[in-house]
């Protein structure tokens, strides 16, 4: 695979997790991997402390979850994005999301490359894989 | 990008608006563009009133983004797919799901442009992006 | 369309029958279908039995949606799943998540062929289309 083009619209931190472990996996073997951060997905990628949140219909499994998580060394997303972006991936914060939520560039956690339009997100996807978590 | 398919399963006001954000801008761009809405998308897409519906993790977020969204003047997702249907977009409604709530061609709204069966729905949408909303 | 990749992330029922029903139908077509199971979608592949679980925000339609789906003589999510599977389509689990949840081979489904990880599943969906469920 050549390209894979995420739009994390979700805000939860289970579909954060699944973000960054495929953009890390994928950016490791070489592909070009874009996240294109978007509406809820935006509260994870302020500068405010990142809180877990989970799926109403799974909350329950939330502490299961976590030392799951910690038994197996599993990294948080946070650091996976990171990692894809040693390999090349681009974090770009949807713009007209972020005008509706009041958020600037300076309010955006520094991971954030840039703040782009719909219409740039669909030029820099076009062609490869998209997702939309 | 020469095709976009989404498929619009969410029932909930900001998958409706991601949907109609992504046409919108797809279809202006010149990709040929297909929403076929199955599931509990198809609750938006009755003759009956819209209703606000929010993911329960962000429902407090309600009145916060409709305020943000009014004052960017963005639009709401059914312009949008309006205005994408003005650039060539379709709007299918999947006969499976309207079969099983019950509802037929005469109850949903005139924005849909006809119903189809999955098979359908794959067939036109191979060899292009597709999106699960 | 020649290649059909779902990654079925959510453990929700209305989901697991939307991968078994484009699943089903894209391998009736002649697609090679990979479903790759990760995350709260394990909860259904279990050997435990199959709970419904619908989203928070459509929980009251259940009901409805049953009453439906038997009147319309829709099959059940597994059924289609193991029909797509006499076409040729196959089920892996995500390695990974199984380990946080504490799951192994041996309490899977027998529906599953394998335990696979993120790598495994990007080179297999290489070129295909790609669904995020």
């Amino acid at each position: 695979m050549s390209k894979l083009s995420i739009i994390l619209f979700s805000g939860t931190t289970d579909k954060a997790l699944a973000a960054g472990v495929l953009a890390q996996a994928a950016a490791a073997m070489g592909s070009e991997v874009t996240i294109f951060v978007t509406f809820w997905g935006l509260m994870n990628f302020t500068k405010a402390e990142k809180k877990m949140v989970l799926p109403k219909e799974f909350e329950q499994m939330g502490p299961a979850m976590m030392q799951g998580m910690a038994k197996e060394h599993v990294k948080s997303w946070y650091e996976m994005m990171l990692e894809a972006k040693e390999f090349g991936a681009k974090i770009y914060a949807c713009s007209m999301s972020a005008g509706v939520f009041g958020l600037k560039k300076e309010d955006l956690d520094p991971i954030i490359d840039d703040m782009v339009g719909a219409a740039t997100y669909l030029q820099q996807s076009e062609d490869g894989q998209a997702l939309f978590i």
